[in-house]
C-alpha cells in the first residue's frame, strides 16, 4: 500500500517529468519565428498542476506501459489543455487577465500572437502523437490520435465552450450543466486516462468499459471541485481569478445545486470513480490517489 | 493528351466530390452545439476554389491512389485551411469582414464562435486523418498525419501567420518574404500534393522528391500571383477585399519586385514545377494543368 508521503514524491517525479518533456518538444526561441515559440513556451511551461498527464502515467501503470511513451501522450493532451486555456483567456472569450499566477498569453504578448499561440499548441499536440511511437501497434497509435481529436473538437472541448458561452445569464437545470461539463473539462481527461492505458499491454472490454468510467465520474467531480474552489479560495491561491464565474453570471454546480449539495456531488462522483477500479488491484494505486487529490485539493 | 475541357470538366467534377465529402463530415446543425456546427459548415461549404484538395486528386493520380480516400485527405487539408481563414479574419489579425464573396464567420456569427470554429476546424482534420482509412499501411497513415501537422504548426502554417504579422509596416528583403510564403501557404499546398500521392502506390524516393519540388515551386507561384491579383482585381472578383495588403502596409511580391517581375517569377516557378513533373508522363497531365490553373487564373 502507497502512503500518502509516496503519492506526493511519485506526482512531484512525474510533474518534473512530464515539464521536462514538453520543455523537449516545444520548439526553442532561437528557431523561427522567434516571437511565437517564446510565446508558445511561456503558455506552456513553469506552472499547471498536470493533472491531466498525472491521470494518464497513473492509468499506464494499469497496462504496464513505458512511462516514456505515457510522457508523450501526457505531453500532448497537455498541449491541448494548454491551448485551451490560451484562447479562453482571449478578451473575445472570458477575457482574462491571469492564468497560473502569471499574466494570461494575449496581456503577456498580444491577442493575435495568442490566437496562434493556441493554433500551434494543438498541431504540436497532434504531431506528438503522430511522430513518436506511443503504441506498439500503429493502428492503436492510430486509435489514439482520433480519441484526442474527437475529444477536442466540436463533440467534445470546443463544443464544450460553445455551451459555455450560450450559458452565460441563463439558467441551466443539472443535466444541462453535466453536459456541457462532460464536454467542456471531461473529454479531455478521459481522453488523458485512456491515452495512458493505450501506451501499454492492451485491456480486455471490460476493464477498458471499468477504467472508461472511472475518467467520466473524475472529470466531472473535476469540475464540481472547480466550481467549489472558485467561490471559497482566492485569486492568489487558485493563480487565476476566483469569483470569476459569479461575475460572468456562468450557471455552475454552486449556483445550480449549492455548496453543501456539490460537495456532495463530488464525493459521490470519488466514490463510483473508485468502485469502478476495484477489479484492478494495486496496480490502480496512483489512479486512487489521484482521485482523491483531485476530489479533495484545494486549489 | 487532355484538353482545356477536360481539365475544366475533371476540376468541376473534383470540386462537387470534395464539397460532397466535407458535407458529410462536419457534423449537421442538429447536433449540439447547434450554433457552432452552423457556423462551422458556414465558415466551410458552398465556395471556395478547393486548389489543395484538388492538388491532393491530381498527386493521386500519380501513385493511382482510390479517389475515396483522397477524398478524406483533401478534406483535411480543406478543413485546416478553412480554420487558417477563420482566424486570420479575426479582428486581433486582419479584421476582415470579407471572405469567399460571403460575411467573415465573425462578423455572420461572432468573435468567440469563430474561434471556436477555428479550434474545432482543426481538431477535425486530425480526426478524419486518423478515422478514416486513407493507406494500405498504417505507418504510412500516421506519416500523413505527421506531414499535416508539422505543416499546420508553428514551424508552418502558424508560424508563417507569426511572421507576417511582424512583417506589417517592415521591409522585407526577397529571401525574407519567400521564408514567410513558404511557411504561411507553401506548407499546407505541400502537403496537399504530397498527401494525394501518399493515399496511393508508394513512390520511390526520387519521384517523391520530385514531386515535392513540384508542390514547393508551385505553392511559391500560387502566393506571388495572389499578390499581384491582390493590386489588379476588385473585390468582386476576388470574393474577398482587394487591395487589403497595401492597405495594411504589409511587403507582398509586387511592393519588393513589382508587378512585372513578380509576373515573371510566378513563370519562372511554373517552369520549374512542369520540368519537375517530366519523368511521370501522362498520371502528371492533371497536376501540369492545375499548375497552369494556379499561375494563370485571374481570381
Amino acid at each position: 500500500m502507497a502512503t500518502t508521503t509516496d503519492f506526493k514524491a511519485w506526482a512531484a517525479a512525474h510533474q518534473q517529468r512530464i515539464e521536462t518533456q514538453l520543455q523537449a518538444v516545444l520548439p526553442s526561441p532561437e528557431v523561427a519565428p522567434p516571437r511565437l515559440h517564446q510565446a508558445m513556451r511561456y503558455a506552456v511551461l513553469g506552472s499547471g498542476k498536470r493533472v491531466r498527464p498525472l491521470l494518464a502515467f497513473a492509468a499506464g501503470e494499469i497496462t504496464s506501459a513505458d512511462p516514456a511513451r505515457v510522457a508523450i501522450a501526457g505531453a500532448a493532451v497537455e498541449l491541448i489543455h494548454a491551448y485551451s486555456l490560451v484562447h479562453d483567456d482571449l478578451p473575445c472569450m472570458d477575457d482574462d487577465v491571469l492564468r497560473r499566477g502569471k499574466p494570461t498569453c494575449h496581456v503577456e504578448f498580444d491577442e493575435a500572437t495568442a490566437l496562434l499561440v493556441g493554433d500551434a499548441l494543438q498541431s504540436l499536440a497532434f504531431q506528438l502523437l503522430s511522430e513518436y511511437r506511443v503504441a506498439d501497434d500503429t493502428a492503436v497509435q492510430l486509435e489514439m490520435l482520433k480519441l484526442l481529436a474527437a475529444a477536442s473538437g466540436s463533440r467534445g472541448m470546443a463544443g464544450g465552450q460553445a455551451i459555455d458561452l450560450a450559458a452565460v445569464g441563463a439558467s441551466l437545470s443539472l443535466p444541462e450543466l453535466e453536459f456541457m461539463h462532460i464536454h467542456k473539462t471531461g473529454a479531455i481527461i478521459r481522453a488523458a486516462t485512456l491515452l495512458g492505458a493505450h501506451c501499454g499491454s492492451r485491456l480486455e472490454e471490460r476493464a477498458q468499459a471499468k477504467l472508461d468510467h472511472f475518467a467520466k465520474c473524475i472529470g466531472l467531480a473535476f469540475q464540481v471541485v472547480d466550481d467549489v474552489l472558485d467561490t471559497e479560495a482566492n485569486t492568489a491561491t487558485l493563480g487565476k481569478t476566483a469569483g470569476k464565474d459569479a461575475q460572468q453570471n456562468k450557471p455552475t454546480y454552486v449556483t445550480v445545486l449549492g455548496t453543501a449539495e456539490s460537495k456532495k456531488l463530488a464525493a459521490g462522483l470519488r466514490e463510483d470513480a473508485l468502485a469502478a477500479l476495484e477489479g484492478f488491484g494495486g496496480r490502480a494505486q496512483r489512479l486512487r490517489e489521484l482521485a482523491d487529490f483531485i476530489v479533495l485539493r484545494k486549489f
